[in-house]
């Protein structure tokens, strides 16, 4: 293993979230599950926009907020994923490099356009997405930099793109590529990813040891082992993956190394505007408290700080000098 | 004059506004005058974009922020401005038509593409524009419906637009119009209009009576009037024009019609954030007022209280529920 240049690369979706206040009747109207994430088909998309208040649009994309995490928190960070050559996948682009995210991806043509997410955030703060992944699911292993990968830490995959194949196998080449250069590959779970069929093949992704720190919440890794208590998820999961993490929500985390686990509570908020982002950038402050070298539980702490802060707005990237606010 | 279906329609910049956060320094090593708008070409605005920190694209321009405010406090709005047919001008169009403002110019093909303002907000909560107006100044007296003028009680013309010659034919067109149908015409004034050689033109449109209600700020009632005190502005707009409104940002609001002058005090703010959109909403708040037939304090009151909700947050459009706010 040759020293590192990067902290860490993420493959993710690249997308836009187009952010709405609504009603829980406008979700119940549509047969929503509150705090879900579904696919759309193009027209659903129309259909769902043309239906929904005015939005603001802010550059989204889980691991893509991991990335803009990591960077707030002071991590050498880059992304790949698939944007198309239109407006969004401009403010795509600069979003991330703006704020030192190495992000050179180069657009496809189009179309389909670039994806986008439609956020519908209630007035308990929860959020309620509709995805059109759009550019975005057209991403290829021919779109990765093996050299860039070999040069990070950490390689950072993304549930959410695990559905769809091409990108899967890219994915899939990128952990292949980061463990024969000696690096880190986290994981982290999606909803969708958890349930029926799907959740097979993501268990066995697991455990052919493809995955060296995994992150998921309380939900997701119910779904994901089929075990109802979480003492016994943790045992499911915890003897194929060196290091587990679980979010909790307002209970806290848990993190979990072979026989040693530790577990904090929620860091406070004073107002919880709009959840989305919580997990991702609870990921990215856990991984920079890794990259700095801080112990399990300060790894967590950090993570739930970075998530505390994005809660507290709209919008799933920091608004908040998070460096600051991690000591890191 | 027969009655009036739609209470009011605005003619303005179609514009998405592109809002980051900036230190004073920013701004100072460019040399942009803090609190102004000045206009951008293409390069300058790419160049821009690409040294601003990550934003957040809300719908704006000046009298369309306006109109939203006007349908929020319950007014049966239209609006009339150029988008280009790209993912910008469906963002605009979605965010008038979801608030129920009408909006029906057909997008035009482009290039150029749909306007952008890069506003970069200061921590004092302060806004800096530069404008690429892109299609909105691509409005020429063509795109206007006359029957949708003539249906509106009010026709309300944004300042910024008068600069263009294309767009400032097709407000003049609009005001000929309402006039003929017995209607108001309201104009508001904007900073850029009313410096060097472009005052006189104003001040001529002015003095030819096309201007019943005109909304400006201090410094730009000082600038359009080169009067240095606030009285002697007043002397010399009120006798053209039959009401006459004046913001003063934290120091309130003064009303004028003929001899009769009435003042009011700012509404109290907790955090005020960004003060991007301030007079288009407290323009929107009057004109309701005057529509619901509130006497001439009370509209200045419900100014006030629309332009308050709308620095409390990024975004120059209202997020609360501004008809309870304004007890419409």
């Amino acid at each position: 293993m040759t020293s590192s240049s990067l902290d860490i690369v993420a493959i993710g979706d690249a997308i836009v979230d187009v952010i709405a206040i609504a009603e829980d009747a406008f979700l119940e109207e549509r047969g929503f599950a509150k705090g879900s994430m579904r696919l759309l088909s193009a027209k659903e998309a129309r259909d769902l926009y043309a239906a929904m208040g005015p939005g603001r649009e802010i550059s989204g994309g889980s691991a893509a907020n991991s990335m803009a995490g990591a960077a707030a928190l002071g991590l050498n960070s880059a992304f790949v994923g698939q944007v198309a050559d239109d407006q969004l996948g401009a403010i795509f682009a600069h979003d991330m490099q703006s704020l030192g995210v190495r992000f050179q991806t180069p657009p496809i043509p189009g179309p389909p356009p670039t994806g986008r997410c439609l956020i519908l955030v209630t007035p308990d703060a929860q959020r309620t997405m509709s995805t059109f992944p759009g550019a975005s699911h057209e991403l290829t292993p021919a779109a990765l930099d093996p050299e860039l990968i070999r040069s990070a830490s950490v390689t950072f995959l993304e549930g959410y793109l695990w559905g769809p194949e091409r990108p899967r196998a890219a994915m899939l080449e990128a952990a292949r590529i980061a463990h024969s250069a000696g690096r880190t590959v986290a994981f982290t779970l999606s909803e969708s990813l958890c349930l029926g069929n799907r959740r097979e093949g993501v268990f066995g992704m697991i455990e052919a040891g493809t995955v060296d720190i995994l992150f998921g919440n309380e939900d997701e890794v119910r779904h994901l082992t089929g075990c109802e208590g979480l003492p016994d998820c943790i045992t499911a999961l915890s003897k194929h993956v060196p290091t587990l993490v679980i979010t909790r929500g307002a209970h806290g985390a848990i993190a979990v190394e072979r026989d040693y686990m530790v577990e904090i509570p929620a860091a406070p908020v004073d107002r919880i505007v709009d959840t989305t982002g919580a997990g991702d950038l609870f990921a990215a402050g856990f991984i920079a408290g890794r990259c700095r070298g801080r112990p399990l539980k300060a790894c967590l702490e950090t993570g739930s700080i970075a998530a505390a802060e994005v809660i507290s707005h709209f919008g799933a990237r920091p608004e908040a000098d998070l460096r600051e606010l991690a000591q890191l």
